[in-house]
């Protein structure tokens, strides 16, 4: 580490100055942690970690360099898949939109309509269109974020609280902290700073994701109980404030509120549900969310004529063409009339956000380049951060407040287009086999041409491509055995054994900005949703955030007995709860709930809630230095690991159930249907996490075989989804029916015979 | 089959005339049906079937004669139970209480505050206290059931268009029909007809079932909406009927309803829950639903002083002490002036309750008294149905409407008499065996005593006992094989062995027919309940009682797409989604829903509609000879079986996972702990039917040994109890870590090696 990377710390993090820095960094104990991120991404960290020792700029010109190759492809190759290509943009619109317009109407009353829908779903718009165009990683969605708003928030009631700030200068003030920001990121950049964010680890993250859930939540139930209240600033002797009116508006709140949160988490699952038609319930839980929305206006409009027009409260906000909305363009020319006094203090609040967009940025960028995803074009890290410091600059000029690369949608883009690649690519393959087949080509000839076409649509390099395709060439070149459950099934192998591949390019995302554009105009249509459907909103986004959030999972343990703990063994589970025993679990979660306590009480500090990311930053030396010491090496790592690691405890393959065969008739089998989404829902976290998953014995296996320190051996994403959908299928393509414990005892007696 | 039945028959279903009676009887298609029936609870229809030819009061005799046997018994084995009967007495209050309460309300609107929930309360003690010291079989639970209270509304209905009875005369009249249907129900226990419910088949009795189950679901609705409105006969220019007030109780009632349905929902399930312990879980699943009740209703009081005392809506009953509620004692002096014809037209509702009574309250009694539960005295139908009549006939003349055996009630209350006998019989056992090896007996020894104290605490004739005992005698006597696996474990050994016995008394029916009776004392409590609270009760037992119903499942079977069926096989289904032919399941289900149509619009005839169990009883000829022509024998009687068998498709013992042995330290197996209560609930329908389980493969397997015809061997409840606590753990007592795949593969490998 270079002496810059170092007086760039100790500016922007000074409490992490006590932990030793340089050439200790590689024998410290969270090297282990680093190794696995960089596993998990060795095209991108790993190259940052060796530019690491490089000049500045060195990290952002071979971003450029990298990304530049294919360039143009990324716009070409969008073109190849057509009009397919919208449905993905219309799933990250709807998923990006909806916060946006959320977060909007939260600034819309802490900055007492400073700020609102308007100017964030334009910040989303303008940084979204930008990056599309001119942005290294192209997967990567950005947004206005709850961090930014929480920021926002500190940064009003700290400039309404100075008389020669006010209300008038809060926008210029903060443009000012933009200003601070945007140098901090572009230094960090040039510095080639990257590698920092392996120092964050999973309990800083879930302590983060667990503290927005609860300002969620909280969000949510404060709204509510608003309901029943005068609504600020107005008037509490007015008709449509008397009592009847205000406490019919609460208790359609409350209806409201639940009916959103409900509904919304139902449809989340629709993909798994038994009933309907397929397309039917994907869309139900690709668009649920904002299609519950819809719903609920719909019926909060479905109110007897007597109700006085603010029964119920409907969302507050300007028109863009409005006055409000049109002076803060202009913002750049107060930024003059800020003290000098204040042009320095922006610098805090510029620390705290530099240090939490340099994180979140680059994490959600990460996440959106899984290795399991396979993509093939370069990551771009450092310029990314470069021009996320610009865009910071442009929001502030112009009064909005910036975005960020944001989670869970990020990963959700990569994945949406996968499953697209994985729909387009199976089509041509099977056509393709089928033609060789009918041609009654040789296996080799069939494979080769599957190969060819295979190759075609996604050039990658050729060896890797033969280790990919070598489960499926087994499978077609065994196919003359003359046994029938051996025989090549295109339909079926091909979809079992296609490795992922991502339509990278840069339309989706240019395309979902831009409706996200438009969305600004469509104001009029956003304000006819209650409030309350926002609250339930907000308790919706609190709630899905929790699964799969290892801390809010241990939390839950305690309030398992003893006795009961073998329900959680019985289903899917997180790891640690088999390595690690249960006092260092106690332990654990005994310690982030006090730091949890703790970070949330800094958020009720009137104006010194604005370092609330700051306990976040010292979480990084006390885990290096306080927490090794209370746990063993091996328990501190599996309860802090980088990745989601689970165990499958009831085996998905107990769907295998035992039938008679040849017992012919319109019986229930048919055909087994679970489609590529299904199974990739299943697989990864709420925050877009793919979850490694193997089942206890294969773990078992793999540790008797490596033992410790030796790199474990993991199954990739590939073959587990590969696993998931042959388990439950014969050779021939028939559903299996047998069920687990007679086979055991077929076994059993078998072997018992021999 | 005498002449007499027949002209009974002839009597009381004049449409069944078109069917052979008599000699060809044994010959037709539901005589399988009637052998399973009698299989299933040999003792009792059987020996009835036996009785059948022989002459009139003969079953009267018979069954008094054999309870007379055991009556001294059935108050002093209460007693050795002490304090702990109290917890079923508790449990069955509860559990029949609220309907009645709810039913009490229903009638109150449906006959202009006639009868009330005080004139309920009052038939459901008095009957339950006259049945628990006279009764047959004191394990059978009577009350007001929703058919008696449809059956009232079209009396109402009935006397109140005409003239001459009025709603003056309407009891007195109601009094004629009681009379009548106590004459015709007298009869029939006379003529030992009790044989005829075992042509009663399931296809009835679900559609029934489920006629009641929609009517429940309309009477929430209805009451929902109905909140929004004018109370009936209110003024509505009074200050309370305004529209924001009106509109104000109708969003209350919404949000109460909802409340308690999904509480009452959730709380049902509490048993299984993961997180709480034991005796708290068990506590809610168990009384839940009065617990909700109570919670909303405290809830329904946190409302604004501004409210005014209408809002939210209350239940309205006069109090017992009032004069409406005391005029009706005298009913019996009115009764004289029902004109003379109407003497006469009080026989066709007579004889339509007549024969629902004779059969719910048969069925009740027969599910109360399953094989399965092992009973030791015997059954008394006729003579029950002959108490039946004089109840029926004393609720008349003192004008309530009268009771009758009730389900699940009856089921509900032998199964947690089960429960508690297998405490206490645990507790004893574990006991002595433990004092045994403290002695270090022998273990033919300790086995000898434990025999003992299981006879000495159940006398069953001794041959019976051996044969159940025969399992735990195996283990106890393998201890000393130095294996430790096969080491006798008291505790473990005979929670898992211990055959199942009910503690058949009649205190606990004594008990909690009495707390019915103070509880019409307790109207001014519950007249706080808000008329919404029961809304969502009544939404709340009409979708509990779905489950379970088969014609229900195969409703939902068809919004499955085929491609998705595969998920019902994966789960827990019944036998028939696997036996019979898609095409016949659909067949027979769009039979069942045009017939349901018809059941449910004759209950919306004004008058006609007093008719509507005529349906019921004509599905009888149909299911006997138009039924058979449209459907293979056999697919027939897997649809319309009289037991409710079930698959299990994810295998309960997938629970067992796989960990390494010896892995000591205090991770997460501990105990395990499933109680015998949480078995049950998963063993019985809602209904309080007993589910035969069985895997696929064994059922194939007795279907290879006996072939059709022969009489299938079934394991009996008890086994399947012991399976299912016995496969999650070792013989040490741990909980069994081995996931089902890996030891698939591991045998496999085995059986390869060898």
């Amino acid at each position: 580490m270079n002496r810059l990377d170092g007086c760039l710390l100790v500016c922007l993090f000074p409490l992490l100055y006590c932990c030793p820095f340089a050439n200790t960094l590689e024998s410290n104990k969270l090297f282990n942690v680093q190794q696995q991120l960089i596993r998990s991404n060795p095209s991108s960290i790993a190259s940052s970690a060796m530019d690491h020792h490089s000049k500045p700029f060195s990290g952002i010109k071979k971003d450029i360099h990298g990304r530049l190759q294919c360039y143009k492809q990324d716009w070409v190759g969008a073109l190849c898949s057509g009009a397919r290509i919208l449905a993905p943009t219309a799933y990250i619109f709807f998923a990006s939109a909806l916060p946006v317009i959320a977060f909007g109407e939260q600034l819309n009353s802490f900055t007492d309509g400073t700020l609102s829908s308007v100017e964030t779903l334009t910040s989303t718009a303008i940084c979204g269109i930008i990056h599309a165009i001119f942005g290294g990683q192209p997967l990567l969605i950005l947004g206005v974020a709850e961090p930014t708003v929480i920021m926002y928030n500190y940064l009003y009631g700290f400039a309404k609280g100075r008389s020669e700030l006010g209300k008038e200068l809060f926008l210029a003030w903060a443009g000012w902290v933009c200003f601070w920001t945007a140098i901090m990121l572009c230094v960090l950049s040039i510095l080639n700073a990257c590698t920092l964010i392996t120092r964050f680890t999973r309990v800083a993250g879930e302590l983060f994701g667990m503290l927005i859930s609860v300002l969620f939540m909280q969000e949510a139930v404060r709204g509510v109980i608003s309901e029943f209240r005068v609504p600020k600033g107005e008037n509490n002797k007015s008709e449509g404030n008397q009592f009847h009116w205000l406490y019919m508006n609460g208790l359609l709140a409350v209806i409201f509120s639940f009916g959103v949160l409900i509904t919304s988490m139902k449809s989340r699952g629709a993909r798994s549900w038994r009933y309907g038609t397929g397309w039917l319930r994907s869309f139900i839980a690709d668009y649920g969310v904002p299609l519950m929305v819809l719903v609920w206006t719909a019926i909060s409009y479905a109110k007897p004529s007597q109700l006085p027009s603010q029964v119920p409260r409907r969302l507050f906000c300007p028109l863009p063409w409005e006055a409000g909305s049109l002076s803060h363009w202009t913002v750049i020319k107060d930024m003059v009339k800020v003290p000098g006094v204040h042009v320095l203090t922006a610098m805090v609040p510029a620390m705290m956000i530099a240090a939490l967009y340099f994180f979140d940025h680059s994490v959600a960028a990460q996440m959106a380049q899984q290795k399991e995803f396979n993509l093939k074009n370069p990551s771009a890290y450092h310029y990314d951060v470069f021009l996320l410091g610009l865009m910071t600059l442009m929001c502030g000029l112009i009064g909005v407040p910036p975005s960020n690369g944001v989670l869970p949608q990020s990963p959700m883009h990569t994945r949406s287009l996968s499953v697209l690649k994985r729909q387009m690519m199976r089509k041509k393959m099977v056509e393709c086999a089928k033609e060789g087949i009918k041609l009654e080509a040789s296996n080799s000839e069939i494979f080769g041409r599957m190969h060819a076409v295979f190759v075609e649509m996604e050039p990658h390099p050729n060896r890797l491509v033969d280790k990919e395709l070598e489960n499926l060439k087994e499978v077609v070149m065994n196919g003359d055995d003359g046994d029938a459950t051996g025989k090549f099934d295109p339909e079926r192998h091909i979809e079992a054994y296609l490795p992922v591949r991502v339509n990278e390019q840069r339309v989706t995302n240019l395309l979902q900005s831009i409706l996200v554009g438009f969305a600004v105009f469509a104001i009029p249509a956003i304000r006819m949703i209650p409030t309350s459907v926002l609250w339930g909103y907000f308790a919706y986004m609190s709630i899905d955030s929790l699964p799969g959030n290892q801390f809010w999972e241990r939390l839950l343990l305690f309030f398992i007995p003893a006795g009961r703990r073998f329900k959680v063994l019985e289903s899917v589970h997180a790891s640690y709860v088999e390595s690690v025993p249960f006092k260092y679990i106690t332990m654990f979660t005994v310690f982030q709930v006090v730091y949890f306590l703790i970070c949330y009480g800094i958020t009720w500090i009137p104006t010194g809630g604005i370092l609330f990311p700051l306990p976040f930053f010292l979480l990084i030396p006390i885990r290096e230095h306080f927490l090794p010491k209370l746990f063993p090496h091996e328990h501190l790592q599996e309860l802090d690991a980088s990745e989601y690691e689970e165990y499958i405890g009831r085996p998905v393959q107990s769907m295998s159930l035992s039938r008679k065969e040849g017992s012919g008739e319109d019986h229930m089998e048919n055909d087994f249907k679970i489609d590529s989404a299904e199974i990739l829902d299943e697989l990864t976290t709420r925050r877009g996490e793919l979850k490694l998953r193997s089942s206890f014995n294969d773990r078992q296996f793999d540790e008797v075989t490596t033992r410790r320190g030796k790199l474990r051996q993991r199954s990739s994403f590939n073959d587990r989804f590969r696993v998931n959908a042959d388990k439950a299928m014969t050779p021939r393509g028939e559903l299996k029916l047998r069920s687990s414990f007679n086979d055991r005892l077929l076994h059993l007696g078998m072997s018992e015979m021999n």
